[in-house]
């Protein structure tokens, strides 16, 4: 079987658009028809080999992490009852493939995995395609009313999960509650869920968001930011200042930071009170710089996190099928794919944009 | 009533040693004859101007935030029922005095007051004097066997209490345990005692201490660590060697930083596994970086502790009275002040020195 | 000076409404003129003798632990400059005054105090009465706009804090989330507010309120509730059937009980799904049984939460001046305490009554 | 292939020592020669019905959840790249075989698995017999000095972790550190391994075994508990008297209870100073009851701690390796196996007694 598909054959060059031949399950795998794939900004970075050192592709490659599709076949040693879906049906890929022997796959951390882990997108072959292969126990079936609007679904294996546990993380360290402050930087893809989970978890805090643009902020507000601020060009005092006035107190208690450029995340901890804490989920920069002296006297936390693990994916589509979940997605062509990444890389996508093939 | 005190005039000025009124005690203060007085680094730091922005200080200035004292008299206002001790009785002195009222003294972390607290030795008079006046509720009295050795108790109050603090978060953050690894960095004052706590509350980990001088790692073996590496001009490749041969891994997953230099902090994470964390305790440079991939990509996490609060130093007088705390403790004169700041300040210091006045 | 009260000449009596001396404020104490004082379940349980072993009375007696007052005098030794509020100024009331010396009170939970505590209304005389006299500390200011509706602050201090200090204890426990259920039992002065936290606190959590009366689940439902089940004459299964059909699930992962029967908590341990959890802030019968084998078998876990210290005050505070709080409080005057003390044992009272002054 | 087997026929009554058909391995199983297996007061339990409700029995069936064996065979679809061991290699079996699927597994407590969870000698066949056939992932193997003496890693499987994992909660609630008081109660089987864990993880806690003879005690204390207090027929008041002459408090902050009786839990509450806590790893009874004033009015915690997960084997097998774990094992026969579940049922086995094949 031939199917189309968008790949790398080298770093830092368009994907090529070709037919190609479609992917034959392995025995423990499932043959997924892809229904929609988000873009993310580091499908971007992938290409623009951020990604090179950790994750090592072989050309040609097929980027695509955020996917979702319907069931089209089944590896001949796949527990077809254990599954819990069937032919047809419509499935959610957890991204993470952990080798479920070492100590992160046996806590439930298959994100972390530090044995022989995999990420679909990042190593096995994606979604910029109009089939792939996945391991049957990294697909959940999702409700019929859910399997609708696929475009809707792609983003939450990403965008909309590793924002979620970045909260939690900052949520799990006691650093929310009411009379708190919470910052969100970078209303992207990613920022724009985070603001949510922000009010979400953020157990009656107050949440600012952070962009360098008035359009994302308006997007942030929407999604129930209790306010913006554009910090393009200007310094933390003034962004002291402003959040002063918008909230009576110069300092945050807690950062979500969904940018990862030094920038950023040095703001954050200048920004940051006494017992303050920083969960950084973005990756932009090689390195971080941080002020000893403050983050120790004051004592200071920061927190890395990582994409999701199963649990984390099943409770964000859980919050989406209650309809807690507000979405910003465009659709957009497998064709468009290459001007799409570059806009993710130039940083002015408002939202997710998600290829769907349907 | 006169007394002998070591004072800075300046920053970068030796402290001159002279005879100055002893302090009259204020209403809610009590009046201490010290009887020992321990040297920290960050003495040598405070005259260095590491702490002239946080700490800022009036000339002259006595130094010396590890003091033990007799009790030698009570301001009016002292309720002597509540006080819990009566003239002549030794006190620790609890070094972090709050405000009593911000969200920090409230949880009990006074260490953190974000209001007008003020930490004795930078601020409010310090040790290095024959006499101080100290708030009547900092001061916490100890045992009669206790008090014979106040050379001992001195270091409680920071080289003794610091690193347990730091400990206890790497504790509560869940990264130790059976089969894990715990590196203390730095085997100076805070060091010493550092590797006792990770071997207290490592529940079964392995702690190796990582130092710069064989002497120091001496020490470290002497009280509990299980080995120890001299990291003077390794790479981080070949202290992960060493790490292997004597642990059979390569990575840590805990490290109690007590150096606090860039270089320091950037080889504790470069040698974390998966889900690890610093706890960092030392102040020596301004700025630390940290890679942002693997700090992400493996959810590391990074701690800011600072010194302790009142139940801190009840533990570790606790752990002492109990015999589970070995000492390296040296006794000095005040007369030997000036030489003893430049040891610290040159990073070769054993053990800790304390002033003793008796 | 002479004012009005309410007053216990013995147990299982009713209160005697007569002229007394107004209080005089000890040194340390500041002097309030009550503006509400509202009437909660435990003071009918005072007057019945529930509490006689822990918080024995000396007769006369005034009880009133929900206190909110205009600052009328201070005593001699309160530092004005750190009290905060100034005569007129209107304070309420946190009602636990620990001794600030034991490891309780050293971690702020004055509530627990295990040294010489004592809690306002079961012991110090209460707000039964035009005026009381306080410990300056406990005193804390409200805003002007705050200051217009005392009959609404006054119930925060027990009915709006404690189960907010149980629901964080589910919290804190990892026990809500997406996709999980919790249920408030009793929906009286407590459960109407416990409901709110439920969904503030629940991160996304469904909310299930138990009460015995269509009213009372009314109440939850207006509150937030997601839904209600009337569990009067009820077996376990019967509820479970109905817990299924409202949310799909038999099972619950919290309980906030707010009721302290026996027949309550069976009822909730009965319930709970694996690694469920109760927290209990309500008080009616001596003992509860749990059943041993699910308890330890599916790791059931029981929390007691008594009240609320300081900083739970303070932030339920902050969630009412941010509008997040809906009261359900019924004004009542001085004269008409003891029907409304017969009607709180008799368990018909809705929402809150509060004894207003002015 | 023929093997002996001790089998139950029915309840209360002897096993029955036979011939029977080894078990041939499923597909996904590993066939296993039995080299030892321990002996448990819950098999005794088993066959007096404590467990015919969650865990009912089809006879005739081979208990002995207590599991070490030899690798003797392979089912056609294990992956034995991925396996980790060799024909011939010693392996420990984790007795909890969950589904893999439910959210209990998904955080890897396959041990509270809420869907179609087994549970080794209480579901399939059991190690009281020459072989037994194994889910391949759940066998775990150990290292050669280890696979010697098989007696003593038998009792790892349940003795050895579970009251680990119990105290594990203890020391994850906050429970233990310097200056507390750790009560472990009961010491048979698992509390002569809880006594060495709750030193191991109790961070500096005094711990006090409690028990009903005197040869128990000496026990504890050869395995390091701090003291012992022959509680036989003793009241509460007299035990806290006892207390307070050997710790100075008449108080505990922790309780790991081994019996699971009524009385036992009941005392152990009665103990329990403010914010202190029960963590119940015993079945006796069915039913415990509390006492709610205390238990709500001073913050109490009561846990259930079920046997333990992967992780937790893994970490005492690690624990056991570095030489951290004292054993109290006898070696008995398999023809004795009435006798020894006599005694069992009576109460009075010191240590572990372990079946051996070899």
């Amino acid at each position: 079987m031939q199917m189309l598909a968008a790949r790398m054959h080298g770093y830092r060059q368009p994907l090529r658009i070709e037919h190609v031949p479609a992917p034959e399950p392995a025995p423990d795998e499932i043959l997924l028809k892809v229904a929609a794939c988000g873009m993310c900004r580091s499908d971007y970075q992938l290409i623009d080999t951020y990604f090179d050192g950790p994750f090592p592709v072989e050309f040609p490659y097929i980027p695509g992490h955020e996917v979702v599709g319907r069931v089209a076949g089944f590896g001949r040693e796949v527990p077809k009852d254990k599954a819990g879906y069937a032919e047809g049906d419509t499935v959610v890929v957890n991204p993470s493939w952990g080798d479920g022997t070492c100590r992160q796959c046996r806590e439930g951390n298959e994100n972390l995995c530090s044995g022989a882990g995999r990420w679909v997108g990042f190593g096995p072959p994606g979604g910029f395609a109009e089939y792939i292969a996945v391991q049957y126990q990294h697909a959940i079936p999702v409700t019929e009313k859910a399997a609708k609007a696929p475009e809707l679904l792609a983003p939450m294996t990403d965008a909309g999960m590793t924002p979620y546990r970045g909260m939690r993380k900052l949520r799990d360290a006691g650093k929310v509650g009411p009379g708190r402050t919470i910052a969100v930087t970078g209303i992207g893809g990613l920022g724009s869920y985070g603001v949510q989970y922000a009010k979400l978890l953020g157990d009656g805090a107050t949440v600012v968001a952070f962009a360098r643009s008035d359009s994302k902020l308006q997007v942030a507000k929407e999604n129930g930011a209790d306010h913006g601020i554009n910090v393009k060009d200007k310094s933390t005092d003034a962004i002291g200042d402003e959040l002063e006035s918008l909230t009576g107190r110069r300092t945050l208690n807690a950062v979500l930071d969904c940018v990862g450029s030094a920038a950023s995340i040095r703001m954050a901890f200048e920004l940051l009170g006494a017992e303050g804490a920083v969960a950084a989920v973005g990756l932009m920069e090689h390195k971080v710089d941080l002020p000893q002296f403050p983050f120790v006297g004051t004592e200071l936390s920061y927190f890395g996190s990582f994409w999701g693990n199963h649990l984390d994916l099943v409770e964000v589509l859980s919050l989406a099928e209650a309809g807690h979940i507000k979405h910003n997605v465009t659709k957009i062509k497998l064709d468009d794919v290459n001007e799409n990444l570059e806009a993710l890389g130039r940083g002015d996508v408002v939202g997710r944009r998600v290829i769907v093939f349907e």
